[in-house]
Parts: C-alpha cells; sequence; structure tokens
C-alpha cells in the first residue's frame, strides 16, 4: 500500500495550498479512473477542505471512533472524490484505492458516501439530509454528552432549496448548536444548470441569519480567508456559524471552471492529463491535523426494567401504553431519549418530556429533521425514539429510506393509525404507514393491540437495530395479555381457539378487537374461528399463519385497517405463497375509497373492516 | 334551510366586526356541536377571514368554479370550523348544516377542509401544504393563463416550522408570484404549547423577507389595520405578500384566550353558552364580497397527437423515451405541463423543457414543493407530470398521500429505479417507490420496459385520473415492441411463450430483459419458459398472470428490481390469492440488504434478480 510519505506542515499556508492542488488532482484522477462520479463539485470545495483538515478538524485518523473527534459530513455527498481524497491524504486509503476502488463493486469507496467507510457517520447523497443529521449529533454534544466535539457539515448551495435545511437551520438556531459549522459551497451550478440563487451571497446571508446563524461571507478559494473564517468556530457566542464560501465549480483546471455542462462527469483522459499537470502532477502529502480531546465515555449504567402493567379487560390506548412504557424504559437506560412533532400530548411521548426533560427534543412540525436529529443521535450511541401522527412520518419518508444505508436504528412510533381515529378525517389517517415502513430495508413493524403487547414490543425495540416501527391506536381498547407475557419480535399470539375451527380471523391493533367480535358473532352462529394477533407484520410469524390456516380448512380472513397494498394482508399473501396451501379460500379486508369523517365504528363500518364484515366474509368463505 | 338573511354593509367596518363576531360564534356553535375541532385556532382568524370576505376576496359564492374566482386555502386545515362559517356567512352551508354536519358521517363538513366541499380547492390538514399548493395555483395564474385571480392562503405559525413552506416562499418569490397572499396567523401556540418563535415577529418577518416577500407585521385583531393590509395585495411590485398578523389564541371569551390547554377541544356547553352572549349571540349576517372578473376559459385546442417510435431492437432507455414522449404530448395538448427537480437532464423532462419552456417549471431540489405546485395546476385544469429520480419522490410521500385526498390528477415520473443504475451507489437508488406509490389510494403504477411501451403508457397517464407513477431505468436496453402496440392500464403482454410451457417468468422494466435473457437460458436446457411483461403493476392483469402460471404448472418466477415488500411480487401475490392455484410454486427475487456501487450487470447479479439467478430459480422449482 502506498501511503502518502511527505508529511504536510499545516502552519504553512503555501503547504495548504498544495494540499488544496492534492485533493483536486486527486478527485480528477479518481472519477476519471472510475469513469463517473463528481470532480467539479469536488474541486470548488478543495480549497475548504485543505484548510480544514490541515488546521482545524481535530480528528484522530487512526481512531474514527475516537469519542472526542469531531465530525466531519459531505452533505453534497456527491462531492465523494473530494472527501476520499481527504482521507489519502490522511493515510487512510491508499492511492491504489482510491484509483482502483472508487465506485467500484465490493468497495468501500462509494459512489456517495456510506459508513462502509470508517469516519463516515451517516450516509449522504440524498441531498438536504446531511446537515439536518448533523443537527442530531450536535444536539448530542451540546446538550447530552457535554463534549467538545464539533460538526462540520459541508453543503452544497443547490440543496438549500430543500425545505429540510431550513428545519435544519431552525432547529440548530433554537438549540443553540454553536458546536455545529456549516460550510456552504457555493459554486452557482446545479446538476442541470444554475441554482435559484447563483452567487447571490447576500441572499444567503440574509437567509441563514434570519434562521438564527452567524454568517460569515468568504472567497472560498482564498486560503487565509477560509482559514481565518474557520477559526471563528471557537469564538463564544450563542449561535450555529454558517460560512457560505463564494467558489468555481471545476476551480483549478480553466477549461471546465464555471461550466454548466460539467456536473457529475469525469474528466476524458486527456483532460485529466492536463489538469493534473496544471495543478503540479501528483502529491502524496501527509496530513495530521490537530489531535481531538481525549475523552472517555461512560458505560451507561443501565437500571432494572419495572415495566408499568395494564389489567387484562381495562381500556387502554395504545398510543398512551407506549408513553407509559417510554418513561419506565427512560428510567432504566441513560440512553434512551425521546423526539416527537409537536404532537406529544396525542403520541404519548408527553410523559417522557414531563418526566425526563433532559432527553426530550421538541422538534415542532418538522417531520424530517425529526428523523435526521434521531439519526444523529444514534451515531453518538443513543436510543432514539420519534413519535408523531402515523400520517405524518410519511413527510421523512426519504429520511426514513436512507437509514439502513446510514446504518443508524431507529425507533419510530406512529399513533392515530387507519380510520379509527374518525372525525378528524382522512389528512390525519394514517393509511399508508405500513407500506412505509415495511419496504424499508431491514425494518421491523409492530402493531400491538393492547397495553402489556404495547410495552412488551417497546422495550423490544430498544434492543432491535435497523428501523423499528410502532403503529398505535387513537382510541382506548381493553386489555387482552396479562401483564408479563412475551412479545417476540416476528411472534403471534392465538387470542381465540378450538380444537376444531372453521375460519381463521387475523388483525393488528384495532381489527384485532374487530376480530374477537366477529369471533363471537360466528359464535352464535354455530361457526368456530381462531383469531391471530399478528402484532409482528414484519417480520410475520409465517408458520404460525401457515399452520393456522391450514389447520382451518384453509379459510382465513384479514382485516387490517390500511390501504390494502403493503400492510399486514400483503405480509399474510407472502407467507402464505411461501409453502402454498392446497385450498385457500382468502378474504383481505382494508380501507379503499378516501374516508371522510365520522365516528370510529361508522367509518370501520364503511371501510368494511368491522365485525360485522368480518363475520359475513368468514361466513361467505364457509358459504363459497 | 335557513341562510343568513342580513346583508352586511362591507363599507361599514363594524359591520365588518359584526361578521367576525359572527364567525366566532359560529366556529364555538360548530365544534362544541360536533364535540370536537378547533375552536381556538379559528378565534384567533376571525377577524383576519372577516376583512378578507367582506372587502378583499372577490369570489361568486353560487359559481364556486367561475375561472376568475380568487382562491381560498386554509393551509391550517384544521381551522375548518371558521371556514365553514364563512360558507355559512356567504349563504353556502346553512346554520343547520353547520351544527349538524360539522364533522359528521357522511357530511361535507369535514373535520378538516376537503374539495367534496365546492370551494374548497385542495385538501389541507397536513400541515405545510396548503401554501406550496397555492403556489401551483398561483403560478398558473401568473404564468399559463395570465389570469387576474389572487391566491389567498391563511397559515398557521405553528406550520413554518415545517420545511415545506420555506420551499413554497422560494418558488414564490423566485416565480414572482405577487398574485399569492400569505396570511400568518401568529397566535404563538401549537397544538401542545408555544411555537418555536411565539410572537417574535421581528424574527418571523427578517424570515420571509429574506426568501423574497414583502412582509406587513399587524395586530390581527384591528379590522382597520387588517383592511389596509389585504387592500395591499394589489400594489404593483414584484414580490409576493406576506401578512405577519399577531394574534391571540381563543380571541373572543376572555377564559380561553392565549391558554395553553386548550388546542383542539371544543368549549364545554356553558363555556360555548357564555362565550356566545359575551360575542353578542348568534348572527345570520349574510355577506357577499367583491365580485371576481368576468373571465372565460377557451377550450384547449388539442391536436392530433404524434409519438415517437422506437425501432425493436434498437436500444434506448426508457427515461430518454419519456423526454421524448412528454414532448410530443405537450405539443398536441396546450393543458400538459411539466415540472422537475432539478434533474431534468436526467429524468428526459429537459426535452420539454427546451421545447416548450413556456410550460415547463423548474423545481429545483424541492420535491414537496414540485407536488405541491403539480396539485395547484392540476386544481386549474392542466395536466402536469413532475418528474425526479425516483429515490427522491419519497422526499413528498406526505404529499402525494394527499392527492387523493385532494382529488387532484398528478403524474409523477421516477427515473433512476432500482440497483440497476450502479455507482452512484443506494442513496440514489429507487427500492421503495413501487411500494409508496401503490399504497396510494386509487393510483396506478407503471413500469415500462422498452421506448414503444413508455411513449403508450406516458400517452395513457394524460388520460389516467388520480396519482399515476411511471417508473424509467437509467441504462438503454433493446426496443421489444412494434410502434403502434397498445398497452392498456391493467394490462400485460406475452413476450416469451410456446404452446407447453414449463414455468412463467415474470418482469417488468430490467427485469424483463432479464427474464428474457432467462428465457433464452432455460431454452438452452430444454425448458421452456413464458415470460410476461408486467407493465402495469397497479392494476396487475391478474387475469392473465393467473391463465400464465395455472398454464406452466403454478410455476412462476417474479423477479423485481425493488424490496421485496409493496412492489411487483406483492402485487403478483395478490393477483395469484384471488383464486389460488393449487400446485403453487413461486420463487420471488427482490432486493435484499443494503446495495453498494458498481456496474448494473454487478449489481443485478447482487440482488440475485439477473438472468442467471432468474433461471436457477425457475430450475428450481422445476426440480423441487
Amino acid at each position: 500500500m502506498t501511503t502518502p510519505t511527505a508529511p504536510l506542515e499545516a502552519s504553512d499556508l503555501d503547504q495548504v495550498r498544495e494540499l488544496a492542488a492534492q485533493l483536486r488532482v486527486d478527485s480528477i484522477r479518481a472519477s476519471s479512473s472510475a469513469g463517473s462520479g463528481h470532480p467539479t463539485s469536488s474541486m470548488s470545495a478543495a480549497d475548504l477542505l485543505a484548510v480544514l483538515q490541515a488546521r482545524h478538524l481535530r480528528y484522530d485518523w487512526d481512531r474514527p471512533d475516537a469519542p472526542g473527534n469531531d465530525h466531519l459530513i459531505f452533505s453534497k455527498g456527491h462531492a465523494s472524490p473530494l472527501l476520499y481524497a481527504v482521507h489519502k491524504a490522511a493515510g487512510v486509503v491508499s492511492d491504489e484505492e482510491l484509483m482502483s476502488g472508487y465506485r467500484r463493486f465490493d468497495h468501500r469507496l462509494e459512489g456517495h458516501p456510506t459508513p462502509v467507510l470508517p469516519g463516515v457517520d451517516v450516509a449522504t447523497g440524498s441531498l438536504g439530509q446531511g446537515l439536518p443529521d448533523g443537527v442530531g449529533i450536535a444536539l448530542s454534544g451540546r446538550h447530552l454528552e457535554h463534549a467538545p466535539y464539533r460538526v462540520w457539515v459541508l453543503c452544497g448551495d443547490s440543496e438549500l432549496a430543500e425545505g429540510s435545511m431550513w428545519e435544519a437551520f431552525d432547529k440548530a438556531s433554537h438549540y443553540g448548536l454553536t458546536n455545529l459549522v456549516t460550510i456552504v459551497d457555493v459554486n452557482r451550478l446545479g446538476q442541470r444548470g444554475p441554482t435559484d440563487l447563483g452567487w447571490d451571497m447576500d441572499a444567503y446571508r440574509a437567509r441563514v441569519e434570519a434562521f438564527g446563524a452567524r454568517a460569515l461571507v468568504i472567497d472560498g478559494h482564498d486560503i487565509a480567508e477560509i482559514d481565518e473564517a474557520l477559526a471563528r468556530a471557537d469564538e463564544p457566542g450563542d449561535r450555529p456559524l454558517v460560512i457560505l464560501a463564494r467558489t468555481v465549480k471545476g476551480k483549478g483546471y480553466a477549461p471546465i471552471e464555471d461550466q454548466e455542462d460539467r456536473h457529475g462527469k469525469p474528466l476524458s483522459q486527456d483532460e485529466a492529463a492536463e489538469a493534473v499537470q496544471g495543478l503540479g502532477g501528483e502529491r502524496n502529502l501527509l496530513v495530521r491535523g490537530p489531535r481531538p480531546p481525549e475523552i472517555t465515555r461512560e458505560e451507561p449504567a443501565v437500571d432494572s426494567l419495572r415495566m408499568p402493567t395494564f389489567p387484562v379487560g381495562e381500556e387502554v390506548a395504545t398510543r398512551k401504553a407506549y408513553g407509559a412504557g417510554l418513561v419506565a424504559l427512560g428510567r432504566a437506560d441513560p440512553r434512551v431519549v425521546a423526539l416527537d412533532g409537536e404532537v406529544s400530548n396525542s403520541t404519548g411521548a408527553g410523559d417522557f418530556a414531563e418526566q425526563l426533560p433532559d432527553r426530550f427534543f421538541e422538534m415542532f412540525i418538522a417531520e424530517q429533521q425529526m428523523v435526521a436529529a434521531a439519526t444523529g443521535l444514534s451515531v453518538r450511541g443513543h436510543i432514539p425514539f420519534s413519535s408523531s401522527f402515523a400520517a405524518f412520518l410519511t413527510r421523512a419518508a426519504d429520511f426514513l429510506r436512507m437509514a439502513p444505508v446510514s446504518r443508524v436504528d431507529l425507533r419510530m412510533v406512529g399513533s392515530h393509525a387507519g380510520v379509527e381515529i374518525g372525525a378528524d378525517g382522512p389528512s390525519q389517517m394514517g393509511l399508508e404507514d405500513l407500506a412505509l415502513f415495511a419496504a424499508i430495508q431491514g425494518s421491523t413493524v409492530l402493531y400491538p393491540a393492547d397495553g402489556t403487547s404495547t410495552v412488551a414490543l417497546v422495550e423490544r425495540m430498544a434492543a432491535t437495530s435497523g428501523v423499528s416501527y410502532l403503529r398505535t391506536t387513537r382510541g382506548a381498547y381493553p386489555g387482552l395479555y396479562e401483564a408479563g407475557e412475551e412479545f417476540p419480535v416476528g411472534g403471534s399470539k392465538t387470542v381465540l381457539s378450538s380444537e376444531d375451527d372453521d375460519v381463521t380471523l387475523i388483525g393488528a391493533g384495532v381489527t384485532l378487537h374487530e376480530a374477537l367480535a366477529a369471533g363471537a358473532r360466528l359464535a352464535d352462529h354455530g361457526i368456530r374461528a381462531r383469531v391471530i394477533d399478528a402484532y409482528s407484520v414484519k417480520p410475520l410469524d409465517a408458520d404460525g399463519v401457515r399452520a393456522a390456516v391450514a389447520g382451518t380448512g384453509g379459510r382465513v380472513v384479514v382485516a387490517e385497517d390500511h390501504h390494502a397494498e403493503g400492510g399486514l394482508g400483503a405480509a399474510v399473501l407472502a407467507a402464505l405463497a411461501q409453502e402454498p396451501i392446497a385450498d385457500l379460500h382468502l378474504a383481505h379486508l382494508a380501507v379503499d375509497g378516501v374516508p371522510g369523517s365520522g365516528t370510529g365504528p361508522e367509518l370501520l363500518a364503511w371501510a368494511g373492516i368491522d365485525a360485522a364484515h368480518i363475520a359475513a366474509a368468514a361466513e361467505g368463505l364457509l358459504e363459497g
């Protein structure tokens, strides 16, 4: 492995200029060798990164997990050649790897950065996410760990069009995140042409200042000016620093500078050779900037858990049980933190906010930032639970999609699921949330029907990796299970059965209660129903479901307070297809059409998912 | 029907004050009678609406579809009691309906406004959507219709925490939407407590001004000051007007004014009686404000359509074919408009931008605003097509969810689907998009494999109601179909078959090409494969799929460049479950795990969805 051999003297700004040239050269070489990538977007920010790496980023490159390390996030993830050039200059990526691994299969230098490369905290590449993620990391440093690390985020100017960036600026100032430094590479050009604001640095300054930042406008190619600006990260004050750097896309090779049609295109072999020569040729400077402070993180003192209990038969809303369970979990484990989108009095998270306020973060009505903050908190080792109405979690779909790419563990809780909520109407009804969460890579989807199962599943979520989702219900329903009952992920419960059942009814949440009522109705007609609580929608208890259906003549009714696509019914179909049942007779009851307002029972009836419809469907299968 | 009988003299501001009192009284009465709703959020904005309705809103209440009418959007949809009180004052909702219909089942006065009530353009209630929708309506008036109507949007202060609002302010100023007036009801209190900025009117002013608005800060309870502010909507200038009104939540009944715990709670019977009395009792003022200008909309002159053709065997990327088809459609039908999220050179929409620039709207990297603008354009009768990478359309999931509630027709196009894209890595790979779009109420999901089918489906989309989605592929693949072939929604094509096939292979998009290659491999082994192009994922050709599977011994392999949940495989399972096949042997090949970078073929192989894996799965079924 060829590692850089010539240590750079960071106190000499001319040597920093040499580093900048190296970063440009390596950005060009890496992308040209791969045949794709974004050299021009890297070249505009090379001077910014050279100064940051050499003189300001406190980072132990041999220990990327050192808790005192600053964090460096490329929110403009397409500038990955520059990031990897920085890693080469730090001596942790070889020149060979840069030239042969970038964007190649089964290599860690991916087209956009992901944590498969040590030192990358979160995956970026969906623009407008890196800064919100950085807010989460800075929240921990400022409000939980009280640690001295800083969070440096390199942003593109194009991505300031994403609303999520303004959610981030807003929360950064609201929470006084002076440990967060945003560097915006204002190179004027997006993918298909000029940005909205071009080089109107005054407009950018006005916007970020209005959102509570301390703004510095600089020439992003003046090494001394950059150095001065970055040094101001440590100035006392209560406002986060935003450095607005006017830059030139493709800077360093005149033929491609400030050209509209050079986004995401590597230089040709001839261009690359000329550019590298013009930049002074290849270099192998080794750069180790300032050391991070040595800090130690104490092992969390986890107490024994005492979960609340709920009597069988007593009515409780699962959203309330969630709040009670979360408080108990938080009392036992100091890593547990909670976030909510300004509806904590509805989701149950308000109990946590009240009783453990130091570990609660109000995200106001900014669901994207809520998920991003949870992502950042997960990076720092916390166990975040985030809640809103199930319907409104769809707002953060792109952030949730990126969570498995970032390898973070998020616990999401969506209340007020389905038409059951009644009078508030369709805008507030989560009817697509199961599909959203089930489609996320490696996710877990849980949907309890009573208080006991809710708190048991909250406890499971704390130990579940990846994105896990708990769906809760607005209304109160009777407790079904004795305290202490186990609810493994991937399990199910048979809540009604006899030795010789005629039909299986599968429900979860509110439809489990309807299925039980249907079972009673059917019994009046001499029909024996087996009722399954599919509290674990993903993974579903496929064996249990198949056994139940096979044991009831292949007759099964699935009812869900969700659209027909991507939810409980789809999970049951997938389970049944694994080892097909010879004589399957299936009825899938789900919500079709746009609901209106009404009472919960009226809407469950309208949707055809109440006890009467479940019973009728079962009878239909027996008659058919 | 009791309609208001006492016409109000709008020139008399004291009478406008009477109207404000009536709006408050009716907001209280409606929500108390329903037992739920948001009276306090209505009372804070009652003075604003009274002045607007009586003196500024140019609206023919007898003809809510009159093209010259101003538009009125309650972005703070929870203030529905106030909106319906306005409708009562206009004489289009009776007092009986207000008292017996609000939030009741099968009535049009839903908990949050939807277009089931004439005069409501878009559904609101998911905060942060009404203003972005209004931007779309204003875009049409300013840039397409050149019509004099104005768009008035009442916003809450809480919802300014949503990034989508800042996407809207940004686009409003970028497009010079002086026909858009935003009124922010700054009542300081959200659902669970104080907002981020409280009554810091200077902060709000700085933010909206920085985003290019003309801001006016007013006392939202001073009728004369409100009147003066609203009159400034017609002032010449090039910046949109934002009126920041300092208000008191619950204004008009002292015991509930500015109280934290009164959000979304109706007054008790006693409170309501006292409040109504204090406000001067019930009234039945009839208010008809200024008339709209009479404008006529010409019938669109639709030309005959001449779609581009693509030779069989010649390689073309479906994203390029989309662009060519969209241009042809746009040339034929002036109602067709296009929007893109700053990637039009990748999605194909750039062709439209170049050739029909007057009907192209660059939304920069703001997918939420893109979908909202399309929503507003649909309200005004246009046929919008909106495109980005499939992965990034997830950013707008909540807006897409609301589209069927708003009863609008959106055509969405997602390019760069799946692992096929290769080197750019997982952040850019749409692997959840089919699940997202399939779960939307009433949606249509299309996934063509060649140029001919792409343009045919683009043509179908223009005539498809609801949300329709076209998934396109990055790479170029050979044409499969002769020009002129029909591709009905809900159909499928058998692209390889014999009289006695052994196994059915189902693919769409890139996996159809892999299935065809698998068919050739299998033929080499003496196995006859029937290959189905499931270009219509929702609705799937259930009969066709069942017939094919039944005709090949129940053996079927489904392969998709998408996660296993909610996509093509799920649709096939649902189709097969309708009339179960006795001896089903199904293999479902889909993407599992987090991909990295690589070439398209490397990643298709990694995911187990390439020709080799499809062939191996088919052989496995035959051996099993």
